[in-house]
């Protein structure tokens, strides 16, 4: 049997944003009653919600999204245990080239409370070069960033065109699994980053 | 090898838009010289570039994007070229339950014309009717609409469940193709539609 379990945030007025960014705006712009469907609206910046951050997001030479061609957003996953840590530094056991690499911090439960902008996992110099060492496709974490100002873990993978996805959720029942996963960006031309649907594959 | 084949609409400035609809509006909110990041805010419709329409497009009782399971996004798609055919009905030899059903129709390569908008194809009740009765998933073409106001065709497929995705691309090559396809919408909480990433998967 094939399981599909979504990593994904929904998005409405309630996802969290960036602290400074302005907010996520969903109007409607049509109803049945008057113009005989249903429309909205929506507003939101690139690195909203559940999102890729492209190596342009932070480097003026680095590659933007369209520049990954389809192959890159299929691939195999494996969850990382990382809760507990606030500096993320897990034995990086079973990680193989082309990975895209998920630690599971814990801290995305805290998304719509007043403290997930605040002492979130970051992680470490070390974690950040063996993960370049190792080749890993991607980096993603159930947190809003994998570093802090001035950014010098996101910088270096970028430099390493590896790509990093940010507020994934549902990662604790998948700690230590390994599986295929989709990584689907809104298809915005030359962008920075972009909110995208992930899907982990299970075969059981 | 596997071959992944990219169905999706680019989306930029000059990404088509239904007439009367408001434009799409891509803004740089920050660049790495001012904030040390690029960022951009982006501004659309729900059904804008390739898109799905859920059901509650256009059914008020009908089922919005968030109420189909992650399942409904993965599925087998096949298509058929329907080129020529101002009124689409072909034979639709080789459809299953289940399927994903794209209309080759070739209207999309006016995309980027003032032309898109005028004399797009349309499927016929004959040919709604049999994709119901064959209890297919989704029904696809590459142009805006299967078809025009007062859209029966459109609330015949909702009213039974069967999503609708416009605006693909890359279908000419794929005539008569059947194979595994991935249609991840935005996920947008109780919304009418989304814009998503359609990828073919080929196993040669």
């Amino acid at each position: 049997m094939t399981l599909i379990i979504d990593l994904t945030l929904p998005i409405d007025e309630k996802t969290p944003v960036f602290p400074g960014d302005p907010a996520v705006e969903i109007k409607q712009l049509a109803t049945i009653a008057q113009q005989g469907w249903n429309e909205k609206r929506i507003t939101f910046n690139s690195h909203f919600s559940t999102h890729i951050d492209a190596p342009f997001h932070m480097l003026q030479q680095g590659k933007k999204l369209t520049d990954f061609p389809p192959e890159t957003w299929i691939g195999e996953a494996i969850v990382i245990d990382a809760r507990g840590q606030q500096e993320i530094e897990p034995e990086l056991k079973g990680v193989k080239k082309g990975d895209f690499v998920f630690f599971c911090t814990g801290h995305v439960k805290k998304a719509y409370t007043k403290d997930y902008f605040k002492l979130n996992p970051v992680i470490t110099r070390k974690t950040a070069e063996a993960l370049v060492q190792k080749k890993v496709r991607m980096v993603g974490l159930d947190s809003f960033t994998p570093d802090n100002p001035p950014y010098e873990m996101h910088k270096l993978l970028f430099k390493h065109d590896i790509l990093i996805i940010e507020n994934l959720v549902g990662l604790e029942k998948l700690c230590g699994k390994r599986f295929t996963c989709f990584v689907f960006p809104l298809k915005i031309k030359d962008a920075d980053g972009a909110p995208c649907r992930v899907m982990g594959v299970f075969e059981q």
